[in-house]
């Protein structure tokens, strides 16, 4: 399984050695689940100042970014909320299959609402909102802790 | 208004430069709701190995620091969940009559939940589990962006 991660604008800077860790802990036990390696693809941001103009033209470069045959899944606020255990659950289903997973993360102004339907799914990590720029680490972390719920390890309590 | 941050065991110190930076931010425009300082209390983590008494010590430990006429605010994941407007609402309602708070954030084994009622309020982040050590950065998040949205200050968005 190949996971990608697609995400408008440059991460956090000062969450760079975070997230380096968190890849570094993902590739030691990603392979116990089949996963192969973890994949990014930085889209750029609009640079158009009319937010609703930013948004349809962030929200085109995503859909863009779909794939056939991969799972093209949207993290947005107003996605269905699951849990740690069930988030583990989900991603062991998609490894057990070796279901290539694309994990698409919106700008400061997130996806246009009608195209939910264009992605084959939408999670959302609760109801608080968080910087674009820091939900790729959180995303990260929620990907390690999955394989440490599959694998019983320690980390996941 | 201050708020005081009480918590078990140490932060992730990849996470370091990522909370220096939201102290500075919060510092620049927490007096415009009263906001005079951030506290932090570190407890020592409990060395039990046995997972209850851990959590029963560590329990102890984080009630200890309740203080009276301070809204004492648990953070955990059984708690009421808010949104991101919501959370900032209810910190301006305190900012407002200065009221001050502790929040408390549990170690690796949570709070014994029969210890519930001793605090005044209890608030989810949501369904997701979180590293401890990430949540005081997270916190921080949330109070920083709660300022922006009580400012209408453009992050928030």
């Amino acid at each position: 399984m190949l996971i990608t991660i697609i995400y408008i604008g440059s991460s956090n800077n000062l969450l760079q050695d975070v997230v380096r860790d968190y890849e570094k802990r993902i590739k030691n036990i990603g392979r116990s689940i089949g996963l192969k390696e973890i994949i990014y693809k930085e889209i750029k941001n609009s640079n158009k100042k009319n937010v609703t103009e930013k948004k349809d033209e962030e929200t085109k470069k995503l859909i863009n970014q779909k794939e056939k045959g991969v799972l093209n899944i949207l993290l947005d606020i107003e996605g269905s909320k699951l849990n740690s255990v069930e988030f583990s659950e989900y991603i062991l289903a998609q490894a057990d299959i070796n279901q290539n997973i694309n994990f698409f993360i919106g700008g400061s102004e997130g996806i246009d609402k009608k195209h939910f339907e264009d992605f084959d799914k939408i999670i959302s990590f609760g109801d608080l909102t968080w910087p674009h720029k820091m939900f790729k680490m959180m995303l990260l972390e929620q990907i390690y802790r999955s394989i440490t719920i599959i694998n019983k390890h320690p980390y996941h309590k």
